[in-house]
């Protein structure tokens, strides 16, 4: 267990905003990294976070600068934006050194290694931290984000098992549950509890707003409308991007649930009371269910 | 005005529960009413009401004592036992004392109130107020309940105005903003802004803890999914008899939702970036609006 305590020197961190820029603040809190150099391409967020001290060095562009000497590099942008950050990493990269993410999706995230690191594929470590917030930016940026969350990793079949437990350590560091999954499984789970509803709240959000009386409507909506839309006001560019790197899991989830509304329809249209009561109490046992079990 | 600030002396409460408890406590406090008679099956129910002084006397059904000399009777039972309930009051009613009720369907309602009264119809008046709780029974019974929520009427072509505006009267007193509107359209915008979303909260649910994987996936779930589901941990039988009863309306909401639905699949499946961006935003703006217009 040493190497999961031992912390590291220097790492890049490409991508300053809240995810990020959480995890290093923990990390140099507990003194598991001694120097964060920040890689944005956002001046005004860049300079925040240096004079919040999340970072250390500021760099607006992936170069030479901004990688040599560092012990790791975390990708923290848009999961769209990593096949380039990938390229331009590749000419710049030690052999050995880890390079990790923090992507919603992982097949993808594992090709853009595949395709733009393949020299430095065995020190590549895709991972995703079941972590967030409504906000974003450097200045989101907090002590104490990951504690208690969830992080999955998604080894690969030329994974070095030393970098691995190094961003594994590092994320046990600042408080995450670390998981392991294939990459495919990781996209079917988080297609199911995660991609899929944000689907289904934009969705219901444009059929009532767009509705000839949307307007009436939402005169009159309340707290079951604000909690079931609340991840209808997420990043839509954020969120574009992993549906269409998840579209398969996500199509199919999407069609699933097509289906199963035709059922509920089926149910309503009949009027069947005893039936329409089980749906519903067996939703609810299940959800309470769940809920129960979190902490 | 004097109507609305004049109060009344004696209440009979049928169902005595949150909606009701609530109510009848915050008329108390400010003087409005005098005495509350509180009528429900539940015996250990009312007598923590009573314990409670939600109530000052207590009935275990609808009879000549429960409802004689009283000034007003409001119905907050569950909407399926309105026609019931209805028709027990018929032979106990003095001409002119309002009778209102609480449910989340309104042209149902008034369908019990003509079958089960239809002497009485001129004074029935049919109410909904726009608050509520995971909480359930007496004990959730709180003072301010209804301070700036809404409360909707939907009066009938035989309105006695005497009536409508002393039930107008009370709600105001209770911190309520008072709207008419037409039962239909009622709900019409009911169907659209909190049964449709019921519905398919229940759905998804069903779907994802009912899939073969469903396990795996709910250990994954974070709070996305916890806010998406809040509504699906709703009452299965209540929410039964509001779907039932408004059935008609919320059929065809889930019949657009699902057309819907198939337009976002066409979206993913044809991966049109732009259009699935522009659907997303569309969605995230009217949202955001929604939550800025709200307090």
């Amino acid at each position: 267990m040493a190497k999961e305590t031992a912390g590291i020197g220097r790492i890049t961190l490409i991508g300053v905003g809240l995810i990020g820029g959480s995890f290093v603040l923990d990390l140099k809190r507990q003194g598991r990294v001694r120097q964060v150099v920040g890689v944005d391409c956002d001046a005004a967020n860049l300079a925040r976070a240096l004079e919040r001290r999340v970072i250390d060095e500021a760099y607006g562009e992936i170069c030479a600068g901004a990688v040599a000497g560092s012990d790791m590099v975390l990708i923290a942008t848009p999961v769209a934006a990593l096949p380039a950050v990938c390229r331009s990493l590749a000419p710049l990269l030690r052999p050995g050194v880890p390079v990790s993410d923090v992507g919603s999706t992982k097949q993808s995230v594992l090709a853009a290694f595949s395709d733009g690191l393949p020299q430095h594929l065995p020190w590549c470590v895709a991972a995703h931290p079941i972590a967030g917030s409504d906000r974003h930016g450097a200045l989101a940026a907090q002590f104490g984000l990951y504690q208690d969350k969830k992080l999955i990793l998604c080894p690969h079949e030329t994974q070095d098992a030393g970098a691995l437990a190094t961003v594994a350590g590092l994320w046990r560091a600042v408080g995450a549950e670390v998981y392991e999954m294939a990459a495919a499984e990781h996209d079917a789970v988080f297609a199911a509890v995660s991609h899929l509803p944000h689907v289904l709240a934009f969705a219901y959000v444009n059929q009532i707003a767009g509705h000839a009386d949307g307007a009436r409507f939402l005169d009159f909506a309340a707290s079951g409308f604000r909690d079931f839309t609340r991840i209808a006001s997420s990043h839509p560019a954020i969120w574009r991007d992993i549906c269409l790197a998840n579209r398969q899991d996500v199509s199919a989830l999407l069609a699933g649930h097509i289906r199963e509304l035709e059922s509920v329809r089926t149910l309503l249209e009949t009027a069947d009371s005893a039936a329409l009561y089980r749906y519903f109490e067996r939703a609810k046992t299940a959800r309470d269910d769940w809920l129960d079990a979190q902490v």
